[in-house]
C-alpha cells in the first residue's frame, strides 16, 4: 500500500465547502469531486482526506489532501490523470508519496489562510468571485492594534459561538498588507475552529470601521461582551494558502 | 431627450456575448441584461447600444454603451441604482451625459482587446475562466515577427473567412507582453471582424509554436495559403479594454 499526499487548488464558488455531504448531487463539495475523480482513475473509490474542511464558498490554493492506494503508477502520472479527470475549478499541482503514517489533518503543525477585502466602491467584476466587498472607511491602524490582542493562544469559543466546550487555539501571526484598495489578511494558526477565521475578519472590520472599539476585542473573547454580535465575513473572501507540517 | 454613455466591464463567462438573442431566456446577454436593469429604473423598456458587439464567452474591461431617455436623474445615481439592479458580472465604472449624436459603434476611432495566454503546465483555477490555456513551447521573438506582417491596412476577408465582402481595417499595433507564464496580445484597430482579433490570436500561437511559417502569415492574409485552417483562439481568453473616440 502507498500513501500520496496531494497539494491541491481550487475556487470554492461552486462547491458546498471541502468535505463529503449527504445530498452529494446536490451538495457537491470538493473532496467528493476528488473522490471521484480518483475512483475513475483506480477503479475503485477511495477516502480522502484532507487538511482542512473548508465551508462553502471559501476556496483553496494550498490544501494538502492523502489517499492511500495499491499502485504501481507514477506520482508524476497520479498527477496528470487525476487533473484530467477533475472539474476545471480544481487542480492538483503537486503530488508526493509520503509514509503510510502521514495524516493531513493530524499531523498539520499550522495553517495559513488569508482573507480578501475589497475597501472601495465597486471591486472589480474580475476580483468578485474572491473578496469581500466594504464600502466604509477602514482605520488600518486599528484594525492592526485588534490583530496584536487576537494574536496568541486564546480560548476562542466566544467568539465562535461554541461555549460548550474548551477552544484553545494558537494564532501565531495576523498580517495586514494593504494596496491599492485591496487589503489581504493573513492569519497563521495551529488550527482553526468551525468559522474562526471568518469571525476573526469580521471583528477586525467591526474595529477598524469604529464599530467595535478596541478595548472591547478582549472582551469579546472573554465573553464579556454585550454589544451587537460580531459579523462572520462572508465565504467568499476566504482562501486557504498553507499547511505545514 | 438626454443621451447617457456608460462605461462597463463584464465577466462574459455567462453570456452568450454582448448583442440581444432571439431566445433571451435560454441566451441571456450583456445588452439583454443592461436593458433589463435600464427598464427596472425608468419603468419602460430603452434600447442600448454598444461599441462592441463582443462574442459568447468574451470579457470586457472597457466596453462602452448608450442609451436615450427623458429623466431628471444625475448621472452618479443612474450609475449607483444600475448597478443595484445588473448582476455580480456586470458593473457600470462610469456614467456620463454626451450630446444626442453620440453613438457609441459608429463615433468610436480605435479599440483595444487583449488576449491573455497562459503558456505553461496548468493555469491556476483563478485565472482559468480568462485565459487560453497553451502548453507548446512560444516563440515570442517569431510571435513578435508575425505580428508585424499584420499590423497596418490589410484585407482580413481572408482571415476570417468571408470572402464575400471588402473587409479592410487597420490594425494600428499589437504589443506582445510576457511576464512569468502570462503572455499578453494586446490589438489595437479602427474595428474588427467577427472573429478577428481570435483568429490573429491563434495564427500567431501557430506561428510562434512553429506550426506555420512565418513567410505564410502573408500568403493567409492573401488567401493563397493551402496549409491547415487557422484556429480560432477560444473566446474566454479575450476581453475588450478600451475604445476611443
Amino acid at each position: 500500500m502507498r500513501n500520496f499526499k496531494l497539494l491541491l487548488e481550487y475556487d470554492g464558488t461552486s462547491y458546498f465547502g471541502w468535505q463529503v455531504q449527504r445530498n452529494s448531487k446536490k451538495h457537491p463539495t470538493v473532496q467528493g469531486a476528488l473522490e471521484k475523480a480518483i475512483a475513475e482513475l483506480f477503479g475503485s473509490p477511495l477516502r480522502v482526506a484532507g487538511a482542512g474542511r473548508t465551508d462553502t464558498g471559501v476556496h483553496a490554493l494550498g490544501q494538502v489532501a492523502a489517499f492511500q492506494v495499491e499502485t504501481r503508477i507514477s506520482v508524476e502520472k497520479i498527477r496528470q490523470a487525476l487533473n484530467r479527470y477533475l472539474p476545471q475549478d480544481i487542480l492538483i499541482t503537486d503530488v508526493a508519496e509520503v509514509p503510510l503514517e502521514f495524516h493531513p489533518r493530524f499531523n498539520a503543525l499550522k495553517k495559513r489562510y488569508r482573507y480578501v477585502i475589497y475597501n472601495g466602491i465597486y471591486p472589480s467584476v474580475f476580483y468578485r468571485r474572491y473578496v469581500d466587498h466594504c464600502s466604509y472607511a477602514l482605520d488600518l491602524d486599528l484594525m492592526n492594534e485588534a490583530a496584536r490582542i487576537l494574536e496568541g493562544e486564546h480560548d476562542f469559543s466566544h467568539l465562535v459561538d461554541e461555549k460548550e466546550q474548551n477552544k484553545v487555539r494558537i494564532v501565531y501571526k495576523i498580517e495586514i498588507e494593504s494596496r491599492k484598495n485591496i487589503i489581504h489578511v493573513d492569519v497563521t494558526g495551529n488550527g482553526f475552529l468551525y468559522k474562526m477565521v471568518r469571525r476573526m475578519v469580521g471583528l477586525l472590520i467591526d474595529v477598524a470601521r469604529k464599530k467595535i472599539k478596541l478595548e472591547d476585542v478582549e472582551k469579546i473573547l472573554q465573553g464579556k461582551y454585550n454589544g451587537t454580535r460580531v459579523v462572520t465575513a462572508p465565504a467568499q473572501g476566504l482562501t486557504l494558502m498553507e499547511v505545514e507540517y
